[in-house]
């Protein structure tokens, strides 16, 4: 894995200081804006080139058929695919009559920072047509993170030399030509122009424009609207025209060099399943009044407002590593756009950056994206799981389709339903529903939100826990085992006694229980009784939990150590990753891992490891672990810190961390890794600031030899906290908040006034493991550090 | 399961004395006619009505993609499919401008034979058109098994009551309409009209048509003649008509009350991937001319003589119970027909009497149709294997594909490349490579065959132990492991240490290694190595049996008997067969068998458990097993006799034997399940005679009380033998060749000439056992066995 840094290393942007047009796509990712709600891909503001054009809503999506050449029980047979909706990014510019194309004439300066303070993609370009005319063009784009409807262009166009014709282009357009998403004709018949036109209207300087997608049903509204503004001498002709795919507002007018033609473009979005077309053309129109209301320089002023606030609780900052302290900002700021908006809709794999894993939100979302919410954005994170929440009665109906109680939530969704066509992780993969009730629990350890745990978290972990006992039982000698189950490993499946979804399963079983304490009404009205609570505490204290007593580690699953070890040393480079190079069999029958699985349980379940075993466990799956997931190293890097593998968690928190920026596994341009940008936060707050919680805020900091410094901020039960180490010392301050007793290395530390210092504990590192021949993550030269 | 009776029980005829318009698929099943190379579905003359119609030439198929909603790595692109080729068997009828169409005026009588001495499908019918006119149509068709290209129907009309014009119109149809095959429209494009014309040409009172498959490229040729005999006095007028896709032959007459016109249509078929068109042509043209020569009696005549011949070395006498009586000659004589011809093509798991699962062989042909073969039909037993053997190149190259050494044979086939599109079969089911060692292995007990050990049985065994060895690794205390496989259950998959595969691996890996060391040219042009065999012995030696101390029982794979058991009790009759009703993850993870899997290893490798074993074995599998395959009841009912329970192995073995006179899983339409008709002759010679065979020929058998005797007559290395047993006596008999000593019992009897008496000894039967609720075999009240 290695990839080239196309982006400046500054502290608070990511700076393209040039246009290179093979990685157009890659950039498009890098540069989306997203609040949860609308997602704007970073295309160019003429619309070509470009790598992929993307302008996606939240959970709008288009049904495609998922075919079997051998069907079976249980098997979704449509599955849901997100769409490029309205493309109001579209601003063209004719420069006496030569399309402003950067692929012609002249580039001579292009830059696009992506600013992480003021939540905005800009853009500078000077280019010189074909014709010789010269143009400064500066843009500057916002998806709203406080008008959720709503995002915002500024465009500027200035002659540099002479006076020249300009005539701008603002469009809106349903359909665009995209490039084949698959091979399957029938695949390819459904989502190649799913948007059917329902109306389109032009007035004043706007337009509205409503679609339904074909299959799935769904509304979708479009507007937008326009405030031009040119030196008062210049003529200006505008109009706006529409037809159904199009519709376009077109402005013509004629400057002097040094003269500037400033379009402000408001755009609004929404979508409904069950409302009318006139109440989303009204609501779209509503949110241009607003944004209206607040003008452009309104709108920078709140973004930046919200983003001020955002940083003061969430900053991470890291000394001595410009590229690390770069990408935790960037991977913060994503998570952030991913689910700011997001408001009871899913996060996907991708946020709304790109179509990669058809738009599907996966476990990803609760295991990853949740833990970094929970401490920076904590109503976002409760909005995600009031998401799952309102999917309950699809999870209801799949998991009674399974033969099971209580709730099945899928393994690949947008709107609640399977989406998966591979039945070990469509119907197996049950892990999911743990994850789910361990982001419940986290999120409840974390702000206490009563109303939460009433409204929300007594249903979910009543449901998953049902789901949890109808699927193990109890053996000849009264343990509970879980047969048959695919665990996150996804080089492993349909093992028995996975160790992880034990220890998850159980957590969630002890959880319900208690919760169902707290709130006998809620759990009256969801028909718990008695008899069931002590059923999931009995299967939660005699989990199965095996053991090599040979080897001294915890089998992955049962009977996983005795399965032939993987030939590393026979296996090529490219036959990486190998899922695409060998059959899923041979895969799942040998010990080879191709993400954190029993090292995932580590973290998530403490207390079920001895230090020892964790050292021992760590050692052993490292030598196996491929690491053909972006999964994978933030998770390595959390347990290698724990177990005293500080420089190497190093390595793979940057590789967490770089995931995107240096687009290490050469797919950035179907959307962002969220679940890795998340992990960069994961491994240096879980990680180098072994910070844990339940049932108190634990921190075990300890940085490696690289970094000056680390600090980072959270919010914890209605508290502001900030965590700084250096190499000697760490230091704890509550910034708001009422007083607090957290652990220093397992030693309490009462924060109350002021900073409070203690010194970070040497440890003595065990040996250093090693990783599958030619697996070990890659180590940056000090060069790229600095 | 159960069925009705469509046809009178007598011993050496299926007789169906009426016809039922909603059973015509079923008995279309049942009348088939085949040699192993052309088969003809029992569909009526005049083709309508129908339930499939049906011309099958062994191999020939198309192809048609295998769609994947989520592929993966190995996952076959393509499959093959059996197609209707050129049908030969229409003969049209027109009675005075009416045409002969039984759902139409009144039919009288209409009565069908298969006769299993003649070799024959008869039929009669007396109709009246709606105007009146009455006939009766006799017609006479059989697929020669002496002139393996050839087919021929003798069609005979006479008017009953008055003078009546007839108009006969013989024809040859391709690309008939057909039910539709999938709601895959991609699917129904590729077979929709699977034959492009190449050549039609007419020639006397015959034709010629050669089409070619779209896909897959095959010549397909098919050639008719007649001779047309009529009283002197009529008036006759023939002529021959070719279209692309069809030829028709007329003939005009008019016939007085009692005359008869009598037409022999002979066909002849051929096919070829690499042979030109007019070689194929030449082909049948010479078919057609070796027929005419030998003319409709002598191709009677050879017929009865070849099938005298069969019987006299085939013939099982089931005394007392007439249904089975006829079931086990109707069975033997449908697995002769599938394999008479085959000569180097496959034996699919319908022969050729249907297109039910798209005319693939699976591994039914060499653990259960082979068998059958190897005693009463050493030949085609060989050609089997020898077809086996002419698809090692494909079964390497899939080796290598998914990693491994040696061979790996396809699940499902017709050309030798994997058609299964469900991995945990298509992938992981490798037991099918030790099934066909198995074979190769019983052959040569059983025949001494010294060619084809050196030609086919050592490449074979090598090959298939190269990968076993491949496949499996010693581990940490030296035992060898097979992990994550799928055995014959297909209620189970991907698991540790099948029993069956394992011993059944052993088995083959030490056979390899004997024969290498026979054929020690043989195995060095395979580039066979002493240490290569070593380790075969190595493996063999070490190879894990797991067995499950706390309940005296062998799991079916490692861990089995610690999974949940199923919910039989919960489960409605109407779930079964389960795999409709249930997702494969819990099939796979519970205790619940489908089809015989270590209790057929109990069959098959007798000699690695005790016979407490056995009867433990038994129990325990017997009470969780569904029997959702038709797999299955034939092995149960081999086990049950061992072990002593003999009223249950009749009853399985009925269900075996009835399978499909009776359409126990109302499928029969689809075509005859092969295995199981092969089963119903394994239930009684395997299981009531107790034949096993390796190192030498054991008999123990034992009658249940409804039989008053049973005997069989089989071929043994150049021996023909008779075996008899009543409820006290067994009867041995040589009958040609020379003495040889076999055991009765455990006790050696040798035979030279003349009957040798030895009682049956008494055995107690162990408890009954319990199957699954609802699941036990029917058993057949004492009016329907008599």
């Amino acid at each position: 894995m290695n990839g080239d840094n196309l982006y400046d290393v500054e502290p608070w942007h990511v700076r393209e200081p040039r246009l290179d047009l093979d990685s157009l796509a890659r950039s498009e990712s890098v540069f989306a804006l997203s609040n949860g709600h609308i997602g704007l891909r970073g295309n160019l503001d003429e619309g070509e080139p470009h790598g992929l054009p993307g302008t996606y809503l939240n959970s709008v999506y288009e049904l495609r058929p998922l075919p079997y050449a051998e069907a079976g029980y249980g098997y979704p047979e449509s599955g849901q695919t997100v769409i490029d909706i309205t493309n109001g990014k579209l601003i063209r510019l004719l420069v006496d009559d030569e399309p402003f194309d950067v692929r012609y004439g002249r580039l001579e300066r292009h830059e696009r920072v992506l600013d992480l303070r003021a939540g905005t993609l800009e853009r500078e370009a000077v280019w010189t047509s074909p014709a010789g005319d010269k143009v400064c063009v500066r843009s500057t784009r916002l998806v709203s993170l406080t008008q959720r409807a709503v995002a915002a262009i500024c465009y500027e166009v200035t002659p540099v030399d002479d006076t020249v014709r300009l005539v701008v282009q603002s469009e809106l357009v349903a359909n665009e030509d995209l490039p084949a998403p698959s091979k399957d004709p029938r695949v390819a018949a459904a989502l190649g122009s799913p948007l059917a036109i329902e109306e389109h209207v032009a007035h004043g300087a706007g337009a509205v424009m409503v679609h339904r997608t074909r299959q799935s049903g769904l509304l979708v509204a479009a507007a937008m609207d326009h405030r031009v503004d040119v030196p008062g001498r210049a003529d200006v002709d505008a109009d706006v025209m529409t037809s159904p795919d199009v519709s376009r507002f077109t402005v013509a007018t004629r400057l002097e060099a040094g003269e500037t033609l400033r379009i402000v473009k408001l755009l609004a979005y929404g979508w409904s399943a069950h409302r009318s077309r006139p109440a989303v053309h009204d609501q779209v129109m509503a949110a241009i009044a607003a944004a209206n209301l607040t003008g452009w320089d309104g709108l920078l002023a709140e973004q930046r407002a919200y983003l001020d606030e955002f940083w003061d609780g969430a900053d991470v900052e890291v000394d001595g590593d410009p590229e690390v302290q770069q990408a935790v900002r960037f991977a913060l700021f994503h998570v952030l756009q991913s689910a700011a908006r997001a408001e009871q809709r899913p996060i996907p794999a991708k946020g709304l950056t790109g179509p990669g894993y058809d738009g599907h939100s996966f476990w990803d979302t609760e295991t990853f994206v949740l833990p970094v919410l929970t401490y920076t954005q904590p109503r976002a994170a409760a909005d995600a799981l009031r998401w799952r929440q309102s999917t309950l009665p699809a999870a209801r109906t799949r998991a009674a389709q399974l033969g099971l109680a209580g709730a099945a939530f899928p393994w690949r969704t947008i709107n609640g339903d399977e989406c998966s066509a591979y039945w070990p992780a469509g119907t197996a993969a049950f892990h999911i529903n743990a994850d789910v009730a361990d982001a419940v629990i986290r999120y409840l350890d974390a702000t206490g939100d009563e109303d939460f745990e009433r409204e929300v978290a007594v249903e979910l972990l009543v449901e998953s826990a049902r789901l949890w006992h109808s699927l193990g039982h109890h053996d000849a000698n009264g343990a509970f085992r879980i047969d048959g189950v695919t665990g996150p490993d996804e080089y492993s499946a349909i093992a028995d006694n996975n160790v992880y979804t034990n220890l998850m399963a159980a957590e969630n079983l002890k959880s319900a229980a208690a919760v169902v304490g707290r709130h006998p009404d809620a759990a009256a009205a969801l028909g718990v009784t008695q008899e069931e609570t002590e059923a999931w505490c009995r299967a939660a204290e005699t989990m199965t939990v095996v053991y090599d007593e040979r080897l001294g580690v915890h089998p992955q699953s049962e009977g996983f150590t005795e399965h032939d070890r993987w030939d590393f040393e026979a296996t090529p480079p490219d036959h990486y990753p190998l899922l695409l190079h060998v059959p899923y069999f041979d895969l799942y029958r040998k010990q080879v891992v191709k993400q954190a699985d029993l090292v995932l349980a580590m973290q998530l379940r403490s207390s079920a490891f001895t230090p020892e075993q964790k050292a021992r466990n760590f050692a052993y799956y490292e030598a196996i672990t491929v690491r053909d997931s972006s999964l994978s190293a933030c998770t390595q890097a959390v347990m290698a810190a724990e177990v005293g593998h500080l420089e190497l968690a190093y390595d793979y928190l940057a590789e967490a961390a770089l995931m995107d920026l240096d687009d290490l596994e050469h797919n950035t341009r179907d959307g962002l890794h969220m679940a890795s940008l998340a992990g960069a936060w994961l491994a240096l707050v879980a990680g180098l600031g072994g910070m844990r919680a339940c049932p108190s805020l634990c921190f075990a900091p300890r940085l490696p030899q690289a970094l000056d410094r680390l600090a980072f901020r959270l919010g914890y039960r209605g508290r502001r906290i900030s965590v700084a180490v250096t190499d000697s010392v760490a230091t704890y301050e509550l910034l708001s908040g009422p007083p607090l007793t957290v652990m220093h290395h397992g030693e309490p530390v009462e924060l109350r006034d002021g900073p409070v210092e203690r010194p970070v504990p040497p440890i003595s590192a065990p040996p250093a493991p090693t990783q599958p021949a030619g697996r070990a993550p890659a180590r940056r030269s000090p060069a790229r550090r600095r």
